[in-house]
Order: C-alpha cells, then sequence, then structure tokens
C-alpha cells in the first residue's frame, strides 16, 4: 500500500531531486517517488509498500517517464520479493501496468531473471530477493550513467556547432531528473551546459495538452538555478524569427533503425522550424531507444490519447478521475485530435546523441553502430 | 449601466449569432451584446444602457475583435446621444477604452462627426442623436458586406488553388461573427466552403493562450454545423505531415505596406509548416487592416502580454479578477514570453484576400491597388 509523506519543505531537497529511492525502515523495506501529479504545486512524496501500490502509481502517472519506469519496475519486482509475496504474480501486474512503455517491461523482466536465477542456485528466497534488489539497483545506476555520458557528448556536440558559447537552448516535454534514474536525455545536456557556465537562457514549451514543460521542466530548471523561460509552444516561432534560439534539443520515446524520431508531439514543427531558421536540431536518447524492428518513421505507431485532453483543462492540483474531470474549454461534443507524438524524419534531424556518442548526419548505418558499440560496451 | 440577461437556450438562436443589436424597448434605447467572455459555457447577453457600461464590456473583453469594436464603439457614441448624455464625453471614453485597436478609435470618430455635423446644421439633438445611430449603423452594415465579399472571394481563390473541392482547412484563433458585423474574415471564407458543399474539415487550432480557438472558433463552427475538429496548437505539424491540411487561413491584425502579416501567435510556425509542406497559406482581412504608414515586418510593434496567461489558465466561466486569478501550472515564479502576435515576412504568404480582391503574389504594388480600389468603390 502507499501512504502520502507530508510534504517535503522545498529548501530541505537537493539540488538532484530523488524521484525514486528504496529506503528500509525496520518495519520492512519500501520504495519512495516523488508524486509527478502533484507538481509543480507540491513536492509530496508516495511510499509503496508493495507491488500493487507501484501499479497504482504507474498507471496515475505519480510515476513516468520511460527509463524511469523501467528503473520503478525492477524495484517493484525487489519490494515483492523481500517482502514475501508472489514474485511472479507481482511481476505480471507491474509489466501491465503501462504495456505501451517497453522499459517497464525490460526492467521487470531484469529484476525477475535475477531472482529466478538465484533462486535456483541457492534455493534460498532471501537470497533471492537481494540478488532482485541488486538488479535493480544496478539499473538503476546504468541508467544514471548513460544520463551523465549523454550529457557529456551533447555537450561537445554543442560547444562544436557553435562555437561561440552562450548557448539558447529550446527544449520541449520533460526530459529531465524525472524521467531518469539521473538527469535525464535532453534535459541532461542543458544542465551540463548550465554548470559548465554556457547556458544562457533555456526555452521551454509549456508541451499542450498534458503540460509538461511548464508543470515538470520549469520545475527542474527552477529547482537548478537556471535562466529559463516558459512559451506557449506556438510561440517558438517568434524566438526563432528573432534570431533567440540557437539549437534545439529534444529526447525520444521511439527511434526508427533510419533515424526518424518518434517524440512528444510539437517535436516535428520545431524540427521544420529549426531547417528553415538554420538551427540545429538534436535529439539526445539512450541506445535502447533506437529500435531495430522499427525500419522507418511510417512504421511507427503514433499513440492517439483522449479528445478531452484538449477539450478539458484538468489543472495539476486535481487528479484526474474517469473521463476529463477537468474544466471544459471548447464546446460540448467538440471531437479533438490528440496523438500523443509526432514523428521527425531523419533528414530534419541535425544529431542522436546517445550514451555512445553522437550519430551526425543521422543514417542507418551510424545508428546502428552506435548500437554496436553500447553492447560491446555492456559486455 | 450593463445587466445581464438569462441565458439563451442554444435552440432559441438563429445560426447567425447576433453578437451585436441595437433595441429600443420603452423605457430607451440600448446596445445589447453577447457576452464572450462567457463563451462557450453560456451564452449571455449584456446590456448597456450608458457609454460607461460599454466600455466596461469592451475592458473585460465581452466585446472584442478589432472590426466589432469599431461597430461597438460607434453605436456607443450613438447611445450617449440618444439617452442624452454627453457626447463628448462618452467618445473620449470609448475611444481610451482599449488604445491599441484602431478601428475602436475610426467608428467612435465616424459617429461623432455625423452627429456634429447633423447638429451644427439643424441645431437639433435629436436630430444629431439619428445621425450618429444612422452613421453606426452603415459601418455595421458596410462591415458585414465586407465580410461577404471578403468570403466570395477566398473561397473563388481556394476552388482555383484547390481544383479537386473538398477543401480541408486549418485555421488558428477566432476569426468569425465574433470579430465582425458579419461572418467574419478566414472563418467566413471557411463558412462560404461549408455553404457550398466544399468544406471537408475545417481544423480548429485552440490558439494558446487564451484558447480562443477552443473557445470561440470552435463554438462558431458547431452552432453553423460545420464538420470542425480541435487539436492543440503544437499538433498541426503532424497534420501537415500526414497530408491532411489542403490550405491554411487566417485573419490579420495589421498588415505592413509590403505584405507583411501580423496575427495572433502561432500564424508563422503555420506559414513556415505550409511552405514547408507546398500548402498555401491565406490571409483574409479588409482593406483597413493594410497599414500604410507600417513599411514592413520589422517596423511592426508586437504587444507583449502579461506572462500569467501562460504561467496560469483561466478558465472560461470565470472572470479574471487582477493579475493572474487563474490556476497556477508552473512553479511560482516562472518568467514567461507571451507576445500576442507574430509576423509572418510576405514571402510566406501565398495570397492575402480582401473584399476588393485578392492579392498574389503578395507585394506592396498588389496590396497598394487593393488600397486603391477600396478607396474607390467607398467614394
Amino acid at each position: 500500500m502507499a501512504d502520502q509523506q507530508a510534504q517535503t519543505d522545498g529548501d530541505e531537497r537537493p539540488v538532484g531531486i530523488p524521484v525514486i529511492r528504496w529506503e528500509e525502515p525496520p518495519e520492512g523495506p519500501v520504495l519512495v517517488l516523488l508524486d509527478q501529479t502533484r507538481l509543480p504545486a507540491e513536492e509530496v512524496e508516495l511510499v509503496c509498500t508493495d507491488a500493487p501500490a507501484l501499479v497504482e502509481a504507474i498507471r496515475s502517472l505519480a510515476v513516468r517517464g520511460a527509463p524511469l519506469l523501467g528503473i520503478a519496475g525492477a524495484y517493484g519486482v525487489a519490494l515483492a520479493a523481500a517482502r514475501g509475496f508472489d514474485v511472479l504474480e507481482a511481476a505480471a501486474a507491474l509489466e501491465g501496468a503501462r504495456p505501451t512503455a517497453v522499459n517497464l517491461s525490460v526492467g521487470v523482466r531484469r529484476a525477475e531473471a535475477a531472482y529466478r536465477t538465484a533462486l535456483a542456485r541457492s534455493g534460498d528466497e532471501t537470497e533471492a530477493a537481494a540478488a532482485a534488489l541488486a538488479a535493480a539497483r544496478a539499473l538503476h545506476r546504468e541508467d544514471a550513467e548513460a544520463s551523465a555520458r549523454m550529457a557529456a557528448h551533447g555537450l561537445a556536440l554543442l560547444d562544436e556547432l557553435l562555437p561561440g558559447g552562450g548557448h539558447r537552448i529550446l527544449t520541449h516535454c520533460n526530459s529531465g531528473s524525472l524521467v531518469s534514474g539521473g538527469e535525464g536525455t535532453a534535459f541532461a545536456v542543458a544542465l551540463e551546459a548550465h554548470r559548465a557556465g554556457r547556458l544562457r537562457r533555456l526555452w521551454v514549451d509549456e508541451t499542450r495538452p498534458l503540460l509538461q514543460g511548464a508543470r515538470l521542466t520549469a520545475y527542474e530548471a527552477a529547482r537548478n538555478g537556471m535562466a529559463y523561460t516558459l512559451l506557449t509552444d506556438n510561440a517558438a516561432g517568434s524566438l526563432f524569427a528573432a534570431g533567440e534560439v540557437d539549437a534545439v534539443l529534444i529526447g525520444a520515446d521511439r527511434i526508427a533503425a533510419d533515424g526518424a524520431v518518434a517524440n512528444k508531439v510539437g517535436s516535428y514543427p520545431l524540427a521544420v522550424l529549426a531547417r528553415y531558421h538554420h538551427v540545429p536540431f538534436i535529439v539526445v536518447a539512450p541506445v535502447t531507444t533506437v529500435d531495430p524492428d522499427t525500419p522507418d518513421g511510417a512504421s511507427i505507431e503514433v499513440e492517439q490519447r483522449p479528445g478531452f485532453e484538449v477539450t478539458e483543462i484538468t489543472p495539476p492540483q486535481v487528479a484526474v478521475s474517469g473521463a476529463g474531470g477537468g474544466i471544459a474549454v471548447a464546446p460540448l461534443g467538440t471531437q479533438a485530435y490528440n496523438p500523443a507524438f509526432d514523428v521527425t524524419p531523419p533528414e530534419l534531424v541535425t544529431a542522436i546523441v546517445t550514451e555512445a556518442g553522437a550519430a551526425s548526419p543521422v543514417t542507418a548505418g551510424a545508428l546502428a553502430e552506435l548500437c554496436a558499440r553500447s553492447r560491446q560496451v555492456t559486455i
């Protein structure tokens, strides 16, 4: 079960926000999550003592973001094992919590495999539980390391493309520590530039309909003391026209084998604007985001989300209950077009930055090489 | 003073929504406005019995849209005259209600001039009041006629550019009967296509931050039985990429002498997307929108609006009181970039459609010719 802890005072929290952590109080191990549905209004922690509580947290988007879901899933298996619940049942429930997020499944299976292997070898459930926890911790650590490497590769690329420094970076959606075991993907590069004293401005798209930019990226930028400014998605054009954008940095939800990038809806218009204004458009994502089984952009199935996300506005403090539950902003019965993602073709992408290096120009060959290099590192 | 009338049942209102009308009940003349701040939640009429009530209605955006403000201003002068108030004082107050809307000033001055001329000639205040009302009615009628001519010219252009018919039109912000004495500008062209059976789909951008597309254009499209779909501004890119947009139609707030178009923020990104996808980008506006004193786009001063429009969301049912008053969606202290308009250079505009015909390609010479032709018609 999950309990809401008292609100944490902003100043007591370290700048690196712990979005997920394993704790072992005397009454038994727990998984503590930062409840992302309450941001930026409140920083509330959600304490999960079993897998069903974590499943509910995943479904309600209290924990979200592909890499972070993988880590949460692995810890969920470890939690079930440590508390003596049925590990197979817990793993199945966690995998099914959000079936489209492939990372969740990968994380769950990794911890489950570690548990099974240890149990088969030793016959000791305590030892097997420890193995599951070790697997979750390894995944967590690897993801943080991948973030750090992406940040370094990304900043090096920025410095190469923009030798003048004083980078003014436009980003879309949320790709920071709230989606990762480390500091994220695209946001981590901007943060690295900030720490190196070379970030002049982070332009933050609000990212309708769910406002991840306004709610989450602005929150992360503020917590890190970055110079940032929020804008409506459609105001980005004015920034490009005024010459105020030096580079666009975004994350990715899936990258096809040819380099086509599926990311939050609104990414593609930025790619077209960037091309029109001769501004680099850079995608930052771990190698696991590259899907060799998807040949090109046309093969990527884009999730259509419910129309009420557009026809209604749900304040971040209020939990969504059922279809809608927000404040209507359009006439009753209005039909909405609400794709969750869009697809940017490789010819509009200047570079794809991964933990194994950058592909630029973006070609199937360059991506395959990065994937191969990454596997060598892992093995 | 102003009174709210009871809510009108949707089915009793004719399809042509009377956004403004002059009435003469036994207790004296009144100006009746459709309160646009309550749309689409409620259709409430606001009854103004004097100029101060109308000034308040203009300031609160109960009545808005450049051409409509001109008509409202003229009727406001007529109202003051008919009720025996100080006409000069009323005119000055109305002109100052929103100083940036040049049409308001033009409308007020036209009715005031008619009043003065008649008073000087006859010495009879009743006759002068009648002259002011006649001037307001003439402006109202002329604006409606200009709308009808723009609609006809616009549809002819669409049919020429898209000979296959079945037009799928993308529009931004609100440019229908809610901003005009007639059926508007860009929206009027889409409505004409609908009536001719040649509108396959009206794609309606929600138009952040103030959601005029979701609140007002969707309302007008629904009232007219048009096939329409609402989308977030950043989803337009996906529609272009899928080949679902045949033409973009927008209005204009100011057109420079060289054809650069200032319109609601978000118009310029659509122009760039339209160019990238070889889709016509068409601006529809009366000749009075062309400002010969503004040589080019760089000379157009773009109004920066308060940041709280981005950092907060104000539900349409709730009147804005003071700075903000909405629901916070970004961390406290977030700085916002919030230009009200953007500027599209003439090379990205396929055509500018006015009541005097269309300029295509858009050049200073073509625009000057339209303006000259329009003056001949007026004289």
